[in-house]
């Protein structure tokens, strides 16, 4: 797929009320509930949910207000931060393979290895020729994952520049936001443009095993209620079953 | 490559003469241990050597014998086995993955990912269609462990049936060798033919990156001598270079 990001909305459409949407997400979060409860049960297929998008963008609104209402029996998160020296020894998929989730879990990835080709491209940590073999080796090792029977689930939360300011200005001056104000996003700000566009070439390239959905997230409201239904969505077409008793394996 | 084992031998040539083979293992095991010691420094490549071979073909001898001769501190040894009920929820991958080596470092794996192109289509435990896939599956996997400056050995321990019946025997008879002795090998040896041409379709799909070297094994002393050298080029190879004085990073 081609996008633009400039052409997206990063709100809600008029015509999408905020109080009637609120109450359809508490509908969905109870179906997403009774979702992971089968996705465990039955234990044939995992679920690997990624979040990407610019910093104070609402990925960590998401895990809680989403994926909250999971089991955390079967839901584990896994924020992906910097490499670590020690990870930056080993190819870029090494650290996140090891995280992906096994039959019956639900996984939710608070950034990814899409950083390896957002970031790194921004600042040209590496260059171009390799971003390029990271799309193959993302591609690659997607469809292992999807072959094994895993639903990725891919989400961009498009915020415009205004809004992201006006978070970052309140994560300044509130004191229950203020330890996530990093001076390091101000910078990362400067890189707007850059940002849009190596997100908008991860997104051409890597969309074969798991397309992106790209959620207008100026509204929180909103983004948590087309997150939520997306994640009803594939598990629904699972069309997954309780398992009956277990018996003896007879082999 | 297309490769026929029965073709192939399994003895050394009667122009190899085994004591002054003997002594030229020596001198490739002290080249070894300078090799790895420098891997170790350099720090700029990492060391993936796969052994295969049916069993009672030596691969346990090849690990004593010649990777005894680096320091253990930069050489690590990985078995894989009968997968595990927990390893069986992730994909055929993931297991290894996790366990390969991080620049600088060697790690050997006695038996590794081929087992699930190799027994596992042997037994039909999966179908030639997810066989094909896990073929590509595998070279993806290499590919990328290759472009992170992994060098790839692959050894096939090439003996004859008569040879290990000789040596199942061996086994049974032996008091220091029982322990190895499992009465599964025999099943399994059942199988000697189709694990042959399983073997060749493994070498024929999966050589891209990181070529099969086919050993033959009858004779440990001449098999040991032909794996320390092909390790010794491979690692000469890389020219590496011992870094100066650590400094601090300039940016």
């Amino acid at each position: 797929m081609k996008v633009d990001l400039s052409k997206i909305s990063t709100v809600a459409p008029k015509s999408i009320k905020k109080e009637a949407t609120k109450k359809k997400l508490e509908k969905l979060k109870l179906k997403i509930n009774d979702l992971q409860n089968l996705l465990h049960a039955e234990s044939k297929h995992a679920l690997m949910v990624i979040l990407q998008g610019m910093d104070a963008s609402g990925k960590d609104g998401v895990v809680r207000h989403v994926f909250g209402a999971m089991n955390p029996m079967g839901c584990e998160v896994f924020a992906f931060k910097k490499p670590t020296e020690e990870e930056l020894k080993y190819d870029f998929l090494w650290r996140v393979h090891s995280k992906v989730p096994p039959k019956g879990m639900a996984h939710i990835f608070n950034r990814s290895h899409y950083e390896d080709v957002v970031a790194q491209k921004v600042h040209s940590w590496v260059d171009d020729k390799i971003i390029a073999k990271r799309y193959d080796n993302i591609n690659d090792f997607e469809k292992l994952l999807v072959q094994n029977d895993t639903v990725i689930l891919k989400f961009y939360l498009h915020i415009s520049k205004e809004e992201q300011i006006k978070r970052l200005e309140e994560r300044m001056s509130d004191p229950a936001k203020m330890w996530k104000y990093n001076e390091a996003d101000l910078v990362e700000r400067g890189f707007w443009k850059k940002y849009m566009n190596a997100y908008e070439s991860a997104f051409t390239h890597c969309s074969k095993h798991g397309a992106w959905n790209i959620i207008p997230s100026d509204h929180n409201w909103y983004k948590e209620y087309l997150i939520a239904e997306k994640v009803v969505e594939a598990l629904e077409e699972l069309k997954m079953k309780f398992p009956g008793m277990k018996k003896e394996n007879g082999h």
